[in-house]
């Protein structure tokens, strides 16, 4: 490589290290927010996001970045670079694009149409009332469709809005593994729901010490090999994880008094997220390599380690004496198998992140239909409480009597988040896929689990996935650690394994 | 005013409020360094701190902020202003001017030797030896004495640096005020040191429950009129307060387990910084305007809280009983009068942020003289250890056997700040003269503490001092309170009067 494009190259670096160091500020203060900033400065620190967001985006599309990129871009020049930093180029250039082809003023609308939209739903959904929120919809959704056009699209207008989440993925194949997916699970949820040997999970509502949560959450933290020196766990309503940079990826958790379940897995499944961004390779740091490769394979990670790890019999066999410790009146005399069963309880139910694992990918199944249709023209906005009413029925054998727990109950689409659902089963695919794999690397991994043995399935999952933050592409990822595509015959042989064995069906 | 003009204000304003955003943002990230970041991260934090603070720089010497004062700054101009636009104007100004005075190159090999200086000293004062840190002091002084050069100076050079922490304050005054003030504790230190009726601080360091200690902190902080929707008490090694914004002013303190009052006053003193920051005037809001007018006037309200108020006799009538409530063993035995004296023990010791009330300004004075001394290269930094024993045998009666406990037990030096330390007195005595103000137009004020009606004591300050902000100089605001310039007789009277009593001094 000549000396002027290492020097170009150097002055890029610097640019996107800049760029990422406002997103990490940024990170700060939205972290800030939701543990505990006091409610008086909320205003004033919605001015400094403000400064701050235009700030990085005037960086992402300025004349600097084009400037590089056209250049690196060129044939000869791209030659040259090393596997990072083309892809930090590909990556930088796909964000470029997508960003510059957005009128900016348009793009304002969209902004202050979003933001206006959360606090409206909100509104709508505690009076539950969807003809509150409609008209809000509808331009959010005809803004997508605008986007689309402007973007461009291939095969289906739906593929570009899911690219945004999960590179290379498309309703063609979408609807091949939902398929599948859907017609063994309906049936066997159907089955669950007739099952006569039902848990009683009275237990789990009891109270529990915040403290003792607390306490307990940590110990667990560590024991999957979360680094403490790199992070730390807080309170907020909604649990979340951050990764700020390699060295401080938060999580956090809301410890409900009457629920030990939630805070638990709550914060086993951030867990599992955090543990992706502490273990990042150092050679992507200050890059925008340097986070998961996308939403699917970020929840992979999260509901590895909360269904396949934390849900898991071996798992309780070892650490559930710890948990009976820690609350004796309210375990003492539950057994381990009993715990375990009614920890992994189905039921139909009409609230998402309420779902089992098992009827989890259900619900999203409804939202990723009807929001194809959407975006498609295929319904109209108008028509959704009936439509996904009927869904809920079909599927899942509940029917929502109100809007509030049927169509308003999720955030997302105020924001305008379409295409992100699919994610979420995305990332319990591909967490089954990976378990697959794992398990035939290991044949004593249930053994190692049952003696707490974890530290070894965290470096094999940094060795073949974290590490390689977002150089790889999520579709290269599951081909190299599994050696096959994505394939949802693993999640539904590993659930109904798991649910015939637990509700003792034939 | 003319529309363009009115245009150009808001432009102006935008930019202020920009660089203002910036420094809240870094404001937030220094607050999370210190209340427990994860060590991993801070290295990468350093960087998004680099990135921001530039920026920061660059905007206040910009371009575009030199047009906006070369503007605004024309008679004609200015004269059309408003009180706070024109003041804006002002600090602004002078912000540029002296950043703009030092070559870009010298102010960032200054910055480097300071942030190598710090980990120097520290290292130093660890081992106790001087000659580790003197050739870093004695560039960092040559750095200072260029800097004024650059800068200007009326007077004495040093009165260049005094300007910056506390606008117009001169040698020339402070060698007045200082002097008075030194002539009258001396003796009194000193008859206090030979005095007999000591009070036994056994019980202040015996073991105090962390979290008892953390609710009745919050529960003083409260009672002062802190407001808890506009700010939040977190742990720290050293304790600080912060305005982020006037809805967002934090705290900090140190619950040693072993020592009550360390945590207690701490969060006094803390608090008394807080009110200031949380009461100024809306109007001020995102303006350079938007905080204390100095460092002295920030810390007399620190002082006032602290030494005025916490530890006053009617203070302790009113709350010591929930003191007694919360530490029943430790406090079950203690009178209030007790607990009173001993908290106000009186004892001259080498250890600047240990002493006492009444000792603690002869520490800083030796410092003040000190730093002007070098400044005007009356002394050399070698002699520093000399000299200063020498001071502490001369006003305090005592002598350190080694450097860390005596030249190298402050941080101050190693980055720099030399002016800064005539702050700390400087409160001291400003406290003492707004307390005899606020006597004689509440003559009933301690009955009014004793009965824990704090809050129309809070109303006064904000009324005559903290709504102002920056808008007022230290000098008119204390002009304007007391009626007269400052006058360190006051605080002379308040400890003559106090020790005097306490000790039974005749």
């Amino acid at each position: 490589m000549d000396r002027t494009l290492e020097e170009k190259l150097s002055a890029f670096r610097a640019l996107i290290q800049k760029i990422k160091s406002y997103e990490e500020a940024l990170g700060v203060m939205y972290w800030d927010l939701r543990t505990g900033a006091p409610r008086k400065g909320v205003e004033g620190r919605s001015e400094v996001i403000g400064v701050l967001s235009t700030e990085m985006f005037r960086l992402t599309v300025s004349e600097e970045m084009n400037a590089f990129l056209d250049e690196f871009t060129l044939p000869e020049v791209y030659s040259q670079l090393d596997e990072i930093n083309r892809k930090i180029v590909k990556e930088s250039k796909k964000e470029y694009d997508r960003s510059k082809k957005i009128p900016p003023e348009k793009y304002q609308e969209y902004v202050v149409l979003t933001s206006q939209a959360e606090s409206v739903w909100e509104q709508a959904k505690q009076e539950s009332d969807f003809s509150l929120f409609r008209p809000y919809l509808e331009k959010i959704v005809k803004y997508n469709q605008e986007f689309i056009e402007l973007w461009g699209y291939e095969g289906n207008k739906y593929n570009t809005l899911l690219d945004m989440y999960e590179p290379g993925m498309t309703v063609e194949k979408l609807d091949l593994v939902f398929g599948q997916l859907k017609d063994r699970t309906v049936p066997l949820a159907a089955r669950i729901k007739k099952a006569k040997d039902k848990p009683d999970s009275s237990f789990l509502h009891q109270h529990y010490d915040k403290g003792k949560q607390r306490e307990f959450s940590r110990f667990i933290l560590k024991e999957m090999g979360y680094d403490f020196q790199a992070g730390r766990l807080d309170e907020s309503v909604h649990p979340f994880a951050t990764g700020l940079n390699p060295g401080d990826v938060r999580i956090t958790t809301n410890f409900k008094p009457d629920d030990i379940s939630f805070a638990l897995f709550g914060t086993i499944h951030e867990g599992g997220h955090a543990l992706y961004e502490q273990n990042l390779s150092e050679e992507l740091r200050g890059t925008i390599l340097c986070t998961g490769t996308s939403m699917g394979i970020h929840e992979s990670q999260s509901r590895f380690w909360e269904n396949f790890i934390g849900c898991s019999l071996p798992f309780w066999k070892r650490y559930y004496a710890e948990m009976q410790n820690a609350f004796p009146t309210q375990l003492g005399n539950i057994t381990v198998e009993q715990f375990y069963r009614t920890v992994n309880e189905a039921e139909p139910s009409l609230i998402r992140i309420e779902a089992d694992e098992l009827t989890y990918n259900l619900h999203i199944m409804i939202r990723y239909e009807i929001e194809k249709a959407l975006i498609n023209d295929e319904i109209r906005v108008d028509e959704l409480p009936e439509v996904w009413n009927a869904k809920y029925t079909e599927y899942l054998g509940v029917t929502p009597s109100r809007d509030a727990e049927g169509v308003l109950q999720d955030v997302h689409w105020s924001g305008g988040s379409f295409g992100y659902f699919p994610s979420y089963a995305l990332g319990n695919m591909y967490a089954a896929q990976i378990m697959h794999t794992l398990r035939k690397q290991m044949p004593d991994l249930d053994a190692m689990i049952e003696r707490g043995e974890l530290h070894p399935v965290k470096e094999w999952l940094t060795d073949k996935i974290y590490r390689f933050g977002k150089l790889l592409d999520p579709s290269e990822i599951i081909l190299q650690v599994t050696g096959e595509e994505l394939n949802p015959a693993y999640l539904v042989d590993h659930l109904t394994r798991k649910y015939s064995e637990i509700y003792r069906l034939d």
